[in-house]
């Protein structure tokens, strides 16, 4: 009983880390589309929204069962209820990836992006990956301070979000309106996609610190 | 103890209820805000981010409490599962209202929406306040029909975001870059808001279901 007890909270944790790896690989992928105006690749990340959102509902029917049919008490109930919530936060993550990609399909065969533009969303693709890497670094070694240290390299996100808001107001043509309410959006979903990398890097430095 | 656990779950609704109300309140004051150029409400709104966020911890303590303390199962289990859920969109919906004052703070003295956009926006604004009060009362009648209507109802404040950006891209005269970035976001979190509401409507029918 206690053996396969043990047995569901590691799948459930396994659950979590492939959950984050398929939403780090949605959203490097919709960055990839929306720097080089790849069509298919933006088709493909617009239908990998159901296996993300399928894999969180399993983990939400996993986390419940185990509620339900474990009472699981102290780090083991603290470990269910974080997991549910990274669940929803990864969730949304794959969403945002989703709408980067859905951008690229609308506006195809038209560029979401200008030249001038695609290193800085180059760049935050760049720190989105890094964000969500040390999220399932941390995940596994259940590491406390690389788990914080999220928090600071979102920094990064906010700068490169600044930096793209700039572009867009001060070039010397303005863009057309299309083009500015795009970059305004996509710029918003890295963003967000920067914060809840940031939610998960507190819930596992608070699982990390309770269950020292 | 049944009628203090009993007692425990009375006033974790309560609170639900509460901050359902003040999620409502903040997004009517952010809309006058927006579309009035009221600084004073703006500034009222952004500090008022607070008591919302801290009512959101305050419930989700106090689910993660009767969990320990009581285990509950079957319908309890999930109505306080579904609160700490509930409990996250709508703090949520108070950060998107927070976001829309926080426009009109920054934009000062100058103006956030033209005179020609603010119809759609009151109407995006009283779209909201439809869809929490329907929230609310599908939440304390246990209604899953009534619950369900907030979906549908959602389909207008989708018509309204598309009457925005249509607006936005087809006038005589091109707003200014800022104008089309603020109202780009605008416009999103209204439809963020009202997408929480219907999260909040499936949730609410799905208990209503369940503990029929």
């Amino acid at each position: 009983m206690r053996e396969a007890y043990q047995e569901q909270l590691r799948k459930f944790a396994g659950r979590l880390a492939e959950l984050t790896r398929l939403t780090d690989e949605a959203m490097q992928q919709a960055t990839r589309a929306v720097t080089t105006d790849d069509l298919a690749l933006a088709e493909l990340v617009v239908r990998e929204r159901k296996p993300i959102s399928d894999l969180h509902h399993v983990l939400d029917e996993h986390a419940l069962s185990i509620l339900a049919c474990q009472q699981p008490v102290a780090t083991d109930l603290r470990t269910i209820i974080a997991g549910l919530r990274m669940s929803a936060d990864l969730d949304r993550m794959g969403a945002l990836a989703h709408h980067v990609g859905e951008i690229v399909v609308r506006r195809h065969p038209r560029r979401a992006v200008p030249d001038a533009l695609r290193p800085t969303i180059r760049a935050m693709g760049g720190v989105a990956h890094q964000l969500v890497t040390k999220v399932g670094e941390a995940m596994v070694a259940r590491d406390a301070a690389m788990a914080l240290e999220i928090a600071q390299d979102d920094d990064a996100m906010d700068r490169l979000l600044h930096d793209l808001y700039r572009e867009l107001t001060s070039g010397t043509r303005q863009p057309d309106v299309d083009t500015i309410m795009d970059l305004t959006l996509i710029g918003r979903y890295y963003e967000r996609y920067a914060d809840h990398a940031v939610s998960l890097g507190k819930r596992i430095a608070y699982l990390a610190r309770t269950s020292a």
